[in-house]
């Protein structure tokens, strides 16, 4: 049996997430554990580097999985696109040290929120962008971004209101960009909780619609109640770029 | 009653193509003339510059239609955009003179077939692309390609077997160019015949892929027979870009 590593884009639209759920069949792990355990003739589980909600999207999900196969790196990807429906897709396969694991070993992660505002409606990439009514202060949202950078107990910000692990984690990077009728928010950390970076994404935009004051993050990062912080910002918009690993 | 210009874009993935047919719910034009009779309250035809096949995008197709409203040029476009699907979109509206006619006064129109070539699938915009298997020989395309500027009887490159009027037309321009995974063909002409411009990209990747050679394109030509040319590109990979007007 060798380690494989897998490089996975995928459109989310259709998908109940990544992870497997009994009795859900779109989930994009349990289309993955199911090509290739029809392609290797045995129970095959792929670990994930997370899990991304219902709707989000991937660009670079990485997962990794044990396999007994004759196939080169190239087949296998090639087997599995030709088996996977239209909107997942098999970008890389590599093989990988044993001792690989696609969770675990990650020691970073890159998700990009695009929102569009425009006087007209975003028609070729509809289901990738979260449509904003109002526009807002993009200033204010850099300002309120900042005191988010650094290792917090993010309990405000997650959305698992049973979470009973850790809620602190590490986030030391923010960028919010404006672009004709594009907004981007990207997050670079060593990880992140359910939910977590929409709730910052719908939090950051309520300071910039003046819904929230810039100075209030320090005091919802210390509220450690999920009611403080803002609205969670739909999954549509929300894409993983990237994972790190060393 | 006063005339006014449209430009609209669609995905057309859903629609049996621009014009209205009886029985036939899902066509740009019949949306078009739906809201816009609801919001006039009365019967309203809309004028496109051309008709596009089922499934054909665009980015600026150009309509017109005589309307008695007292709203303005940005509510109509508003308030057609609230009311139409999420695959169509108002860009823009104009007043424009009495005598435009979005088919009749077109001088020009530009449209472009997409193509992709890679290992691996498109997976964000795989509803507006033509997914290759085999990489075709640009330059023999592009050879190809001169033959077919000018004006010339493209009955030979015509889905209507039944045309009855004229099948000259003038093409001015064609670019054919690759970038990264993407193979483009943009034409520019006068006006195209039914099934036009995806005859002419079959035929010209045909020429790319060695079935045809550069210098059949003259006798296909000649031949005045659908038969002669290569097949027609699907639908998904072509978009009507820009309609000219003097």
């Amino acid at each position: 049996m060798k380690n494989y590593k897998f490089t996975v884009a995928y459109d989310g639209s259709r998908f109940h997430g990544f992870e497997k759920q009994p009795n859900v069949e779109m989930t994009i792990q349990g289309k993955l554990e199911s090509v290739l355990s029809i392609m290797t003739d045995s129970k095959v589980e792929v670990i994930g580097a997370g899990r991304t909600d219902a709707g989000v999207h991937a660009r670079a999900m990485i997962c990794n999985a044990h396999l007994e196969t004759d196939k080169s790196e190239n087949e296998i990807r090639d087997y599995m696109n030709h088996y996977l429906p239209d909107d997942i897709c098999i970008c890389e396969v590599k093989e990988a040290s044993d001792r690989f694991h696609a969770r675990y070993k990650a020691t970073g992660k890159t998700y990009v929120y695009t929102c569009y505002i425009g006087d007209i409606k975003p028609i070729f990439n509809r289901k990738y962008v979260y449509v904003l009514n109002r526009k807002p202060d993009i200033n204010k949202m850099q300002e309120a971004a900042k005191y988010l950078i650094g290792s917090h107990d993010f309990k405000s910000f997650c959305g698992n209101p049973k979470m009973k692990k850790s809620t602190v984690r590490e986030i030391d990077k923010i960028e919010i960009v404006s672009k004709g009728s594009y907004l981007t928010l990207s997050f670079h950390g060593t990880g992140f909780l359910q939910n977590m970076v929409r709730i910052l994404t719908g939090t950051l935009l309520e300071v910039g619609w003046g819904k929230k004051n810039v100075e209030d993050i320090p005091d919802i990062i210390e509220a450690k109640d999920r009611q403080a912080a803002g609205f969670t910002a739909p999954a549509i918009g929300l894409c993983l770029m990237k994972v790190d690993y060393n």
